[in-house]
């Protein structure tokens, strides 16, 4: 194991019908908010107005923003700012999903800035120094945002997306409320367990193994109760069960927890899927799955990599026999990929050749503000995105 | 899975060598402290000199306290709250095991108390309101008191040990620096090792399951990883892999992240072994020890607990075929208790029929504090006990 030091400040608040606490734990945080939302969801399905109604009852007023798409723009980043600072709000609730969350924690940082722009937080040119607080309310298990200091943002005039972190953005509560992702549709559902276990899978797969018997257990135990949720709720949407163990598997699956000891690492899948969505606005999670068979089929040749695949496959998916070189578990786990309907090669995204010099300067532009611009070079990041063009590639 | 709060606030720095960074942690607490320590270890190997001299290094000054020894007693509570009191300190330093760190608290909440005694917060006469800042800094993997709002004392003129709680008690931050414990013997990394696996095995097997997946992995996964680090310190002490993987294992055991989402539950087999420990001094993991072999027999007669100590055997143990009643799974788990070297009944402790009544007194005595005397009754406790006094018992 390596040093680290791990601070998850975040108070959790979980169980069915937890949202009709958001006045509650609003009103320990102020008076005065903004809530963000998305693109009508959380109003069709009536959550917002039980959030309202929650924040009316406990003397909380707030400014309401709407409209915010996956994928979220850093112009509506600006908006939040704006209506922040002219309410002079307290602090910020999300009702959403990762794309709410993040923009609700730019916007939280964007505020106590006293000069430039929100978006020099992500070109490396500034750092976060301060934030409101945030109160999360995800409306689907996924992004693990709301136990998290990251956030990621598309800046569409320059045709980027862009992540960055500070411990200043971890929310300062995280309500947790399965029940709210009963209606999350299928196709997300997956791409949401999806993106949880890739993150679980990036520290996991990080270079040769140092002995990290309880980081690795640690991330084995969530993969597969998070494949075994994700699994549930497409049998079942409305499994109390499975929605709760998919949930509280996310909100885990990125708090700090599994890369604690694991040393330095970075996540090269998510660096080559935020070019992949700058590019053609495809969901997240149905990028992460497009990208990962090709990768962990990388990994297996490179540095002990195909042993900690097979390690992978028998304790994850449970195979009797994986083989030494990790490719049976690949086989594997595109097969559960596929299972769940997700789509395992970029060319499933009609994404084809003439795209991936464009992917590569994207790519390779966050790769250096990430620090990660030695191991995942310019060249490995095009041979990457060419093994992932079609399935079973090299 | 149950609903539930998760809340665990202490910042954690780990790696070898960290107990240097004792001083410039401390500073951001304050400049005057009260340091406590045990009865000699630490001044032996020179850990309590490291840590004094980091102290004074960043300016901190600090009283010492020594002497706390293991289930620590009450009158140094006194003692450490008087002289805290006296030096008007900002905050504790527990440099030790989970007696020392216990103490602190105590001390650390004992100072807050504006009437009344400490032994109050045990007998639920008085609640923990307020408590100075704790830095813990462990020297055995075992009590996780480190990452907990736990604390246990003994009130020797009652012949009573007694815990209790609080989220004012968890340590602000806890330094944890695997080399530390290099030099704890055999027998107690053993121990230490099973009072580890023990703080998971109780939420674990609460009750009926109601598909905890999640809480049921992430608790498997961390009592693999300890068994396997247990084992590794014991074939070589100074192992960095083994040490380290049991400390981040110890402390992540009894830090609220497995039983969140299990229900409400206590700890019966802590219950009955500070009965064991109040009576003869015993070191805590042996009366754990002697007492979970028995106390699995009966929880594989109850409820469908057979099919979960199955599930224990075949995903902890790595069992091929338990079976269905769960009693080859107790049976592994006794060998592996018996090749680490501990007691596995409490004949092995000295303990005989005729010291029956008085252990179950003190366990009925707990129980009802703690409310779990429905299904603890003073019957129960005394069938636990008869059933633990010989190994394969009934």
């Amino acid at each position: 194991m390596m040093p680290f030091e791990f601070h998850m400040p975040t108070r959790v608040v979980f169980g069915q019908g937890v949202v009709e606490k958001a006045g509650h734990e609003a009103r320990a945080l102020g008076d005065r908010c903004l809530l963000l939302t998305g693109r009508g969801s959380a109003r069709r399905g009536g959550t917002l107005e039980r959030v309202s109604r929650s924040l009316e009852g406990s003397g909380v007023e707030f400014a309401l923003l709407e409209g915010i798409k996956s994928n979220p723009l850093l112009e509506k980043v600006h908006e939040g700012v704006d209506v922040a600072r002219q309410k002079g709000v307290q602090f910020v609730v999300a009702l959403g999903g990762g794309s709410v969350m993040d923009t609700a924690k730019a916007v939280a940082a964007g505020v106590m800035m006293e000069g430039g722009d929100v978006w020099d937080l992500f070109t490396g040119k500034a750092q976060v120094e301060a934030a409101l607080p945030v109160l999360a309310i995800p409306t689907i298990a996924a992004s693990g945002s709301e136990m998290n200091g990251h956030m990621v943002i598309t800046n569409q005039d320059k045709g980027l997306k862009l992540a960055t972190g500070s411990p200043s953005l971890y929310p300062r509560t995280a309500l947790l409320d399965p029940a709210l992702t009963n209606s999350v549709p299928r196709d997300y559902t997956a791409y949401g367990g999806i993106d949880a276990v890739c993150h679980l899978m990036e520290p996991y797969f990080n270079g040769p193994a140092q002995d990290p018997w309880i980081p690795d257990r640690l991330a084995e135990g969530l993969m597969s109760g998070i494949i075994e949720a994700t699994d549930r709720a497409l049998e079942d949407p409305c499994s109390p069960a499975a929605r709760a163990n998919l949930m509280w598997g996310a909100s885990l699956a990125l708090c700090g927890l599994t890369k604690a000891g694991v040393g330095e690492h970075r996540f090269p899948v998510h660096l080559l899927e935020h070019a992949v969505s700058a590019l053609n606005d495809a969901p997240h999670g149905a990028g992460l799955a497009a990208i990962l068979p090709g990768w962990l089929r990388w990994r297996c040749q490179v540095g002990g990599g195909g042993e900690k695949v097979a390690q992978f496959g028998r304790r994850v998916l449970g195979m009797k026999d994986p083989g030494e070189n990790g490719c049976a578990a690949v086989d594997a786990f595109q097969s559960w990929l596929e299972g769940v309907g997700a789509p395992v090669d970029l060319s499933s995204l009609e994404i084809d050749q003439g795209d991936i010099p464009a992917l590569v300067e994207h790519a390779w532009y966050q790769a250096r503000i990430w620090g990660m611009d030695e191991e995942y070079n310019r060249g490995l990041i095009e041979e990457l995105f060419s093994r992932c063009l079609y399935r079973g590639g090299r």
